[in-house]
């Protein structure tokens, strides 16, 4: 049977499942730049709608997969761990997890991307470190990989390109917030990039994507059963994003916390929170017999030190300046900085943590549009948590600025993020749950 | 507030209603080529999945109307009455009920347009009347409208553009059978046109567009809704199409049964469906002051002559060949005819009638895509209705043709189409219902 756009488009629109062929077709005539936008538009709301199930999401996962280059990393790493995190304000989590993982023996090449909104992005907070390079050959990608087993780079090949082409779309057509197509939007690019395990880190909250923990978890299940299904090995943690992760919020600062937090000084909620990811990291490439074995061997990777080491050694391989992470206080400053301080007696109640991601924007941390330029020495530290008791007048935050106007907005910003109660009020978890292979794991609270 | 196509979108697409100001927004944006038509095909299948209340559809509807010329004939015609016809096999009723109702006294000035697929138009059909030409400057238009009361031209004004540009991308999209995109694309013209006063006859059956009674029944409500919170009259009928109209399927063959049933001896069915029309048109003006005295005016203004009068009038004033009319022997004649005969004894249970529009569109009278060539002469004449009793080899068709092979070809799809019981079978009723005004009228069987 010839297929035909119009006939996909139907039957999606009439809640019926595609095929695999249809599936191909279309991915391919995106990619090719044959099928027009408009229809892809209306298919993409067909879809938002109508929804998927899973083996359509996996089979448009596995043709965006294919849609360009498919890196195979076997010739210099044995088996290829991967992570993805959705995103948060003060997720610096990549930072401190692949040295952790590489001193452990298991090599960890990661393409990383930049922020946009409330959200950061990894490369940009490693551009804080002067010289330091995003931008290598598959190669050079390759040779790092086998001679420290540490690497984090932009995207150096060509993968997924029908993923950059829906995307665009999904964002001017109102279709960006469909499971489907947000879980093979992520996953396409993780298979692309020739991942044997990978472990999810899915965020809940007001500074995440999906702010409930059902639409956590039901994206975290999808990304996990289309892992199975094209035969990786996956885990999706359901973490909380109803505060900053860590204390630190801004590019520069970030590093600095994750340098602190190798060298066993970080913030005890992001130290838990890599942890937890670095040990899953561990047991799925089966360098661990148990969790609490994996635990053993990350926690050894940073008393040690090699874990710092490993992080100096890629700093220092990708060109950056080995003395900022030797002493982090080199790193750029902001020309000020100024306390925020509690308005009142009580609990720290809430705190709507996108608005703090966008004080971070507001400040010049982060970026409104793609391509605008970011300063990397402002941002704030907030080492109060949800649940806290403080005192009037005791400090929340101190916000680091280029001007003391900008630093003015970003206080008024930060403190009307926050709610305070006078009755005492319960810590935030860090994790609500874990999803496994192809069956559910715990998921509590 | 301002207004963004994104946040339009993402309204219909959560299934809220659009105000006024967001549809007026957009149909402006889409006259004016500033939407892309990616975003305006994600509106789209959103409308389509989603619907449009009463108050949506109406405002759709009236800014579609509005985005190029609005007519106002009343310099010429105190009240004008416009009728639409939803498409359907064997259809000529307009050239029959127009000099009928104009013959009563009411001018009717009607624009109308080309065949596609198994549905005929009426511009085609004309045009089988050698010279007779549809193409009418808007002064053109007014003068004969204002001297004999009776115009049937093409579009002769830029009437409803934003209509034009959502059907072509509708068309491409999967979102042709919304029923708010119908009514509002349907409604918009004909208050554009001008008209006071609106019968729609919305066929329902096999060789319709609406294939339920239900759906043509919503797709009638919706329209006549629209009418009434536009300020006009309508009135809307549902008449059968699980059969062609009258006995012609082809232009010629049609025009030649529409002189013959303003002479008084066309097909009973085809008379019947013209009368009806006709009365309504004549109630709706408030020429009559019951249906009987409409019908009286309808049946006296055919019996005398006064109708097939206008008709050849309207022909010469457009520039036709009059000896046509008068002599129907002389349209085009195909070079080849062919009876089609039962196959066995029996009741004629059931026709695809979309199936017979095909056959005719194969033999050369319609067109399969835009802008294709027609042959006038060709096309069939069936003279059997559903219930009728036939022997085996008794006619059931005269196919008018190019060649043998494609008389040979209609054969085979006339005689697919058709289904044979030996149990009687009922004849099939000619109307389903009336809806009047804003309320419901009578919807039976």
């Amino acid at each position: 049977m010839k297929i035909g756009m119009v006939d996909i488009i139907e039957r999606k629109r009439d809640g019926q499942t595609l095929s695999k062929e249809q599936i191909d077709w279309f991915v391919r005539g995106v990619t090719q730049g044959e099928i027009p936008d408009y229809q892809t538009a209306a298919l993409l709301m067909a879809i938002y709608l109508q929804g998927m199930d899973r083996r359509e999401t996996v089979d448009l996962t596995l043709a965006m997969a294919g849609s360009g280059d498919e890196l195979d990393l076997h010739d210099v790493a044995p088996f290829v761990v991967d992570k993805h995190s959705s995103g948060g304000v003060g997720d610096k989590t990549t930072l401190v997890v692949q040295p952790l993982v590489a001193a452990c023996g298991v090599p960890v090449g990661k393409m990383s991307g930049r922020g946009l909104g409330s959200s950061g992005g990894t490369l940009d907070k490693m551009e804080s470190i002067a010289g330091w390079s995003h931008d290598l050959s598959l190669q050079r990608f390759k040779e790092q990989l086998a001679e420290i087993g540490l690497v984090l780079a932009g995207q150096t090949a060509d993968l997924a390109p029908a993923d950059g082409k829906l995307y665009a779309l999904r964002d001017v057509t109102g279709t960006v917030s469909s499971l489907p197509l947000i879980a093979a939007s992520i996953m396409s690019k993780k298979l692309a990039a020739g991942a044997d395990a990978i472990v999810l880190d899915v965020k809940s909250g007001s500074g995440a994507f999906m702010p409930t923990k059902e639409a956590a978890r039901e994206l975290a299940q999808t990304m996990v059963d289309i892992g199975v299904d094209a035969g990786r090995k996956v885990t999706a943690l359901i973490s909380d994003m109803n505060q900053p992760l860590g204390h630190a919020v801004g590019n520069a600062l970030e590093v600095a916390e994750a340098i602190e937090t190798l060298r066993g000084e970080g913030p005890p909620d992001f130290w838990s929170h890599c942890l937890q990811v670095a040990s899953q990291m561990i047991l799925l490439s089966k360098r661990a017999r148990s969790d609490e074995e994996a635990r053993e061997q990350v926690r050894a990777a940073r008393d040690s030190g090699r874990a710092f080491d490993k992080f100096r050694q890629m700093v220092a391989r990708q060109g950056g300046d080995v003395s900022q992470v030797e002493e982090p206080q080199r790193l750029p400053q902001a020309p000020l900085s100024q306390q925020v301080v509690a308005p009142e007696e009580g609990y720290l109640a809430s705190m709507n943590t996108s608005a703090l991601g966008w004080a971070a924007v507001h400040l010049g941390a982060g970026r409104q549009t793609k391509g605008e330029a970011i300063d990397h020495a402002v941002g704030f530290v907030m080492p109060v948590k949800v649940g806290v008791h403080l005192q009037q007048g005791e400090p929340v935050a101190t916000i680091h600025a280029r001007s003391g106007e900008e630093a003015l907005q970003a206080e008024q910003e930060i403190l009307s993020a926050l709610r305070w109660s006078r009755e005492p009020v319960e810590s935030l978890p860090h994790f609500y749950g874990t999803i496994q292979g192809g069956q559910d794991g715990s998921f509590g609270r």
